[in-house]
Parts: C-alpha cells; sequence; structure tokens
C-alpha cells in the first residue's frame, strides 16, 4: 500500500525553512568593528556581500513561489514527492554557506572566486533540478494531482525549472571558464527572472453560491 | 490572463520572516567576556544596543500589524502585490543589518553614526514606502480587495503609511543635519506609534446564524 | 470604534516567535576549540550553560503552554490586549541574551554572577507579569472571551500567573542577597512548575451532530 | 478533570521547532578567511561539517515525518502527550549542538572524537526513546486515537522507534570501543532510513458527496 500524506502540514513546514532560510542570510552582513572609521568606504567594499544577500534572497523568494505553485496543484503527497520536497528544503536550507563563501572570497584571489560561485551555481542548479524533479513526478502521476490540473500545467512548469537549470550550469560555465564574478550576475538574473515570471496557484473553480 | 494566489500561505511565509527577523535582533546584544569583571558598567555602556533593539522590535511589529491589517482586507493577491510583498519581507528581513550597525557606531565616531543612523532611516522608510505602495495597488484594484471594503479604508491606510515615511524622512534629516541620536529617538517614537495607533482587522459581517 | 483582530494570526506570529527564541537557545552553547583537548572536562565546566539552556526551554515552554491556554478562552483580540501581547513577546525574545549572560558571569566573579541572575530573574517576572496583565484584561472584559468561559477560569489563571511572578521575586531577592546559584535553581523550579502545572485548552462543548 | 489540548497549534509550534532547528545547521559550516588561498583544500578538510550537516539534517527530517504521522492518528494531546512533545522538541532543538561538536573534535584527537561522537549518539538516541514514549502513550490511552486508528498502528510506531534507538544504541558502542567515525557513519544510516522508510499520514476515510 502507497504511503500518503496530506499537504498542509508539508506546505507549512516548508514554509518554515523557507522563511527562516532568507531572514538568516542577514547574520552574514558584517563591518569589522575595525572599519567603522571609514564606514562610507566600508560599506563600499561590502558590495559582494549585499549582491549575495540580494541573490540568495530572490532564489529562495522564487523557490517559494513555485513550491506555492505546486502544492496549490497537488491533492496529496507520496513517499517520493515527500523525499524529494526534503531534498529541496537540505539545499534551500545550505544556501546560505555558499552565498557567504561567495561574498567573502571575491575580495581574496581569483581562485577562491571561482571555487565559491562554482559551488554556488551548483547549490542553486541543484535547487532547480529538484523542483523539476518535483513538477515531473506530479505530471507522471495523476493521482497526486487535483483533477481539474491539465496536465499541460504541470508539463510547462517542469520545462521552465529545467530552463532555470541550464541557465544556471551556463553562469557556472561563464564564471569557470571566464569571469567569476560574470556568473554572480548571471545567476541574479535567473533568480530575478524566477520571481517576476512566477505562476500564480491553480485557479480554483468559483464555489457555487 | 492574470496570475492569482490565495492570501493564506502568503500570511504563513510573511508571519515567519516577521517572527525571524524580530528574534534574530536579540543575537546582536553581546557583552565581551572582558567586561563581565564590570558587569553593571557594560550593561550601562551598552544603551545604544538596548535602544536599536526596542526600536527595530516595535517596528516590525507594527509592520506586522500593518500587514495583518491589509491583508484582511485583501480576497486574493496577484503578482504586483506579490512581488511588493517579496519586498517589503526584503527589506524587514535586512533591519537587523543597520541596527547592529547603529548600535555599533554610536560608540565610535560622530561621523560613522551619521552614516549608520542614515542607512537605518533609509531601510525603515523603504519599509514604509513598500507598504503605502501595497495599500495603494489594493486601492486601485478593487478585484483584489474583499467586497465589503470602503475605497476609504485603503485610501487612509495608504495616507497613514506616506505619514509614516514622511516622519522617518524628517529623522534621517535631524540626524544627518543636527544630531544623529536625534534620528535615533525620531525612529523610536515612529515606531511606538505605529504600534499604538495600528488598526484592528477588517470588521467582517456577522455570520448568520 | 474599537479595534478588533481575530485569534488566528495573533497565534501563529507567537507561536513563531516562541519556537525560534526556543531553538535560538542553543547557539549559545559553545565549546572554545583550545578545550577540545580535554573535552569532557570541558563540559563538565559548561553546567552553568546547560543548566541556563534548561531553565530558558522550560521557560518558554511554559510561557507557550500559557499563551495556548490563554488564546483558547478568546474570542478576539482588542488593542490592548495586541498591545499586552507584544510586551510578551518582546520579553520572549530578549531571554536569551540574559540566558548567555548568565552561564557566562557564573565562571567569573561573584559580583557579575549577582547581577547577571538578577537581569534574567527581572526579565523571567516581566514575562509572568505580561501574562497576568493579558488574563486581566480577558477577566475584565467579557466581550474578548467566548460565552462558555467561565469568569472563575480567567481569575484563576490570573492568579496563577501572579503566583509564578512572587516566586521570581523570591528567586531574585535570594539570588542577590544570598548566593546567585540559589536563584538559578529556583528559578528552574518554577520554569518546570509552569510546564508541568500547565493548563489545558478550553474544553469546547461537544459538536452537535 | 484531566487537561487536554487539540493538535493544531502543537503541531504549528513544533513544526517551527523542527524547521528552525534544520535550519540553523548551516550556522556552523564555516571556511576560516586565512583558508580562502586554499579553498578546495579548506572544503575537502571539512568533510566531517558536511558529514554531521547531513547526518542532522536527515536525523531532523525523519523525526518530522514520524511526528507528522503520529500527530494525524491523535485526536487530542492530554498531560502527559504534552510533556513527551516538549521533551522531544528540548531533544531536537539541542542536537545543533553535538551536531558542531563532532564536527570541530574529528580533526583534533580520537579521544575528543569518542567523546564527541557519543554525546551526538546519546543526543539522537533519547530523541528515538521520546518518540517511542509518545508512540506508547498513545497506543494505551485509546482516547487519545482517531477512533479509526487499529491497535496495531501505533503499536508497530512504537516498535519502528525502539528500533532506531537500538541501532543509535549500536552505533554508539561501536564508536566508543571500535572507531568513532564509524559511529557516525551509522548514525547516517539510521537517519536515512528513517527518511526512507517513513509512514504517512492515517488513512482518512473518503469523505461522503
Amino acid at each position: 500500500m502507497r504511503r500518503r500524506w496530506g499537504t498542509s502540514r508539508v506546505e507549512a513546514f516548508s514554509d518554515g525553512v523557507f522563511a527562516i532560510a532568507i531572514t538568516l542570510l542577514v547574520l552574514d552582513i558584517n563591518i569589522p568593528t575595525s572599519d567603522l572609521d571609514d564606514l562610507w568606504g566600508a560599506l563600499k567594499d561590502q558590495w559582494p556581500t549585499f549582491l549575495a544577500y540580494l541573490i540568495s534572497f530572490l532564489a529562495i523568494g522564487g523557490v517559494w513561489l513555485e513550491h506555492h505553485s505546486l502544492f496549490s496543484c497537488l491533492r496529496r503527497v507520496d513517499g517520493m514527492m515527500m523525499r524529494r520536497n526534503l531534498m529541496l528544503l537540505l539545499f534551500v536550507s545550505f544556501l546560505p554557506f555558499p552565498t557567504r563563501l561567495t561574498a567573502e572570497a571575491i575580495t581574496v584571489s581569483r581562485d577562491a572566486e571561482r571555487i565559491a560561485v562554482a559551488l554556488y551555481g551548483v547549490t542553486l542548479l541543484l535547487i532547480a533540478l529538484t523542483l523539476a524533479l518535483m513538477w515531473r513526478h506530479a505530471a507522471r502521476d495523476r493521482e497526486l494531482l487535483e483533477e481539474d490540473v491539465a496536465d499541460v500545467v504541470a508539463e510547462q512548469a517542469e520545462r521552465r525549472s529545467f530552463a532555470a537549470l541550464g541557465l544556471y550550469a551556463l553562469g557556472i560555465a561563464a564564471g569557470v571558464v571566464v569571469l567569476p564574478r560574470l556568473a554572480a550576475f548571471g545567476y541574479l538574473t535567473v533568480a530575478l527572472w524566477s520571481v517576476i515570471d512566477a505562476r500564480g496557484e491553480r485557479e480554483r473553480p468559483p464555489e457555487p453560491g
């Protein structure tokens, strides 16, 4: 017999993880006390930290929107979907680490920058991959979807996630081969696009009355 | 076709971010181990930290009350409202950084204090601006509002947010031109007022029965 | 016209703050890297940290239970109750600071210990006081209470909170006059009692059917 | 008269603690600034940190799934269940400490490693024990269970938790007597199994309609 879960507590737990991960990012913005004498200069020197903060905020915001969209189409969750959801949360809650690492590495050396930016991109790519696999699983198992969700909806969403994945891969390549900072601005663009182009909730049929 | 979301998961996610941002503030109150010998003196020297803690706590509390009030009037959320809500969360979750910076800068130099207090005020001002823009969007698009919400409610709320914005701008000006600490007490007053004068939820018509 | 709020979003926001405050406590348990050579000894030396962790965990757990109990009796929240609830959250989210301070001060000097333990006790006392004032406000304004809640319920709960307050005051006095560590064990006893003796939710009448 | 609580606010509070504990783990992954020059080497040297992160993430994920499963079978919560739930939250929110300690101790000395791994295992064991005691209490008091839950469900779940407990005990023994790192991989296996083998929610009978 297949195991099943309702969606509400999975949504609540996932929302908790998203909200915490997105809010913890600020803990990594710090001005060393010794730099307070020239605070204006210190703030300008911290631009990689602010950039990384913005990228990760938008990336997690975009994931939350996509997760919101996916779960509004789901009727129930099975074991496979649950495990993929936990994988998604694992990568999302890990994101503050490469965020911080990238912000620090940019000021050290081109080599450190390259490795940090690649690790950052791989984490973002794994997030997009997991989302794509969640949509694919929903598309292949009609029993998980609400009845009024057309097959094409899940398939389009899956393609969207694979497109994000491809763009992150391009960003990583650009960062490793050409210029690490280029990759960071690439990630920013993809994350911004994921927020702006977010799909809404499943349109529920109007309640009779 | 316009994208739409229900309000409940947006409320839950936003509440998570507000709750975390308001609780993380305490992590920045620290007594260096070397100061424990004269703990009473060390606590008194930390007054800027306690003041900044109180300002940000009240400011976030006031934002939460206003958000609560706004969402009780909303029937649904569209893409524009969703993006403005994410912008609000971005500024709110950023707030612990200028809070900490202000607390540290006050003991260093007048110059650092001025810059920190201005950055703090600008963050508070952007929060008030985003809230005003959310109310404005709700006021201009009746489709987002519950049917029994009078136009005047959203317009009044928008004016209230612009008033807070103006007061924060005054505070910033006072801080930069006159005395930085003046600005801090100005922010405290506005934040306190936003909590005390908070509007309630939309009065729901009594259920028939 | 009085302002009013429903209880559900207030509960969700408060639960968020309680959950975060109770979980952040662990961040203050640290073994310095230099002490890892003699880890067993280092862990034993950290007993004040573990004790403080346990006190604050139980105290916040007890507050959550009491809050749960109170809100199950409330029909709605007015401006006064909302402000007292925010005050409660202010003191609860502040608690990790005196917790950490007490754990650190115990190993430094009797004087630092005395001040830290007093600050800790005052925070716990203010939490109990705010809870008592919330129950008192509910008891005096029948409009806030569900119809089937007897007056005596709110009055008993108010007395319970004042009793906790008195016990914390005794603990502070014992800590300042006699021995600071005595106070810490006093707080532990009160917090433990607040969890063990917690009242349940309002018994709802069975739904007809 | 027995005290009772509904399940929804207990679930919400517990989910908050689980979500925060699982997300805080990332704060303990750090690359010292001095190691950024050889970032690739530094990342490889941090393998115990990544391993400990993964173990604790999976362990908390598994506890959340089991908690989800348990509470879907509960009709209400009594004082005993509430206290055991708080004990569970105490051990779960404590978990980030032994996680961090184990990651640090592995690079110091065999002796520190042994103690850290034992403390880690004991915390995981206490979590499994508390879950087993919660299931046992549910199995012995039919009044707490939903009517359509067969006795055998709670008994099987209790046995599962005791099996996890036994496996953690074996891991601790292997770590103390043989090789500490062996224990860490043992914990990873049990945690992974607790996620993969998770039982679903109680199957609700279809609503008439």
